[in-house]
């Protein structure tokens, strides 16, 4: 979470039982969902036997970072032969949002301190026959506490088995617990992460979400429910391609395809912006960005 | 010119001749500056001798769109040895400016009816050795008349030498016209051209300015000036490099640079965003964009 002003007052709210409660498991949830899905995009680079296999597989550099005002994460980086690039970033962190948020943050007008917790995920592959990803996972805690997250899927050129797939296993993680709701936030992952400037979607979606306040054991297990789906599903998409060889018309592809993902993330992605604007962890806020893109 | 609102009513503001008078002009200075520019670009093109010279030589290719609402413009394209990927629209548009833009702008407010035409230059070199360059020259006519502006230098590694002649000949052209005034244009540049969240400037800075209305003959003639200074300038610091080999290395660091490039454009970038969101030509706006870029 780095959408989080660097405020003066480091003083986290005071114990409300009713709304801390699931902090202490939520940090824990994320923090053991970051382990277990490095371990599986670790053992994908084990098991690559594709091109670039001369090169050594992957493993994730971990660098810890604290944010002024309170709180820190972990960066967790991998360049391999397979992920040329994936960030999986996990923070919690605490302070007090400046009266120019207070506004725009559920909770926080009349008081400002805030908690907030998350794990966030983009990965950007070699092959451009493996779609990258994003997913991402919080949760917030003002005078309200809620959750947020979603995932969604970019694939360089859109391959239905794949799209039917990822979409399949998020659907059933919103079908088991009663806050999911599939079509709604089918179509808020949609509005959101489109490129309006282009008039086109960022990729073949997924789902988003934010805001969910009700229910806050049922939102959780749903959440964790979003966290092993996407477990489930990711890996084995990239394992469904990466042996395949590619053309450098296809890398090209490629390239230029990251060069949209750019552009949302700069132009239109609320946390991105918000985190830069507020003096969050620039290096960990950007590393969702290619390590290579093209406009051509 | 992309800062425009496609606006319903596409009368351009009825004839008023002391506001008037300089837009004929301004437009066709715009215009030959850019054939002068090409032509520039085009020689240092073939008069290269180093890295990549089995290529062919580059030459611009031209490519006119309209607006809708009124005008339209000419994109300039050029893919060479020496200039990876440089860009040089002419646009001359009218219409009316929506309510939510008119206050932003000057003399819209009561009568949101504009005329604007400038010229817009970025050019992303092959050599790491060569800096980056952008230049904009732009009239524009409201209910008021005005003039804007600047030219600033990217150096993936700054050179003293080519910093001083490029402020050197913007400086010539500020003191040989009244309204011109480099330290004050100098630090609008500075301040304006700079990267908040990574708390770095985009390159080594040059001229920027903005609403200058005031004795509009001295003004044009300055602007004119500006553009015969870049023309002077820039084509002799792409020769004093041109011919130098470089490294992987440096091709890398190119690359990051670049990233820091396309992260101003979207983040800060007023021109950008608002051409963007108010439906202006993507592909003329986003020419700006370096071809490749990395963030390792």
């Amino acid at each position: 979470m780095t959408d989080s002003n660097s405020a003066a007052d480091p003083t986290p709210p005071p114990p409300s039982a009713p709304l801390d409660r699931l902090k202490a498991p939520a940090r824990a949830h994320f923090e053991d969902l970051r382990d277990r899905i490095c371990g599986a995009f670790e053992a994908l680079e084990d098991d690559h036997a594709g091109p670039l296999v001369d090169r050594p597989a992957g493993r994730f550099r971990r660098t810890p970072w604290h944010r002024e005002g309170g709180g820190g994460g972990v960066m967790a980086l991998m360049h391999g032969r397979v992920f040329e690039k994936v960030g999986v970033n996990v923070s919690t962190v605490h302070g007090t949002f400046s009266e120019e948020f207070r506004a725009r943050i559920p909770g926080a007008a009349a008081d400002g301190r805030f908690w907030a917790s998350g794990v966030s995920l983009v990965a950007h592959l070699q092959s451009p026959k493996v779609p990258a990803v994003h997913m991402n996972l919080r949760h917030i805690v003002t005078t309200r506490a809620w959750f947020g997250g979603g995932a969604d899927l970019t694939p360089m050129v859109p391959d239905a088995a794949d799209t039917a797939a990822f979409h399949a296993a998020l659907k059933a993680a919103c079908e088991a617990h009663a806050p999911g709701d599939y079509p709604r936030f089918k179509a808020w992952c949609d509005d959101y992460f489109f490129l309006k400037h282009r008039d086109e979607a960022r990729g073949v979606g997924g789902i988003f979400f934010d805001n969910l306040e009700d229910e806050p054991e049922a939102t959780f297990a749903f959440v964790q429910a979003v966290g092993e789906a996407f477990l489930a599903a990711y890996p084995a998409i990239v394992r469904r391609h990466f042996d395949s060889p590619w053309t450098d018309a296809e890398r090209a592809h490629q390239l230029q395809r990251r060069g949209r993902y750019v552009e949302f993330n700069l132009l239109y992605d609320r946390g991105t912006q918000f985190g830069l604007m507020t003096g969050g962890n620039v290096e960990a806020i950007l590393m969702s960005l290619p390590p290579l893109a093209a406009w051509p």
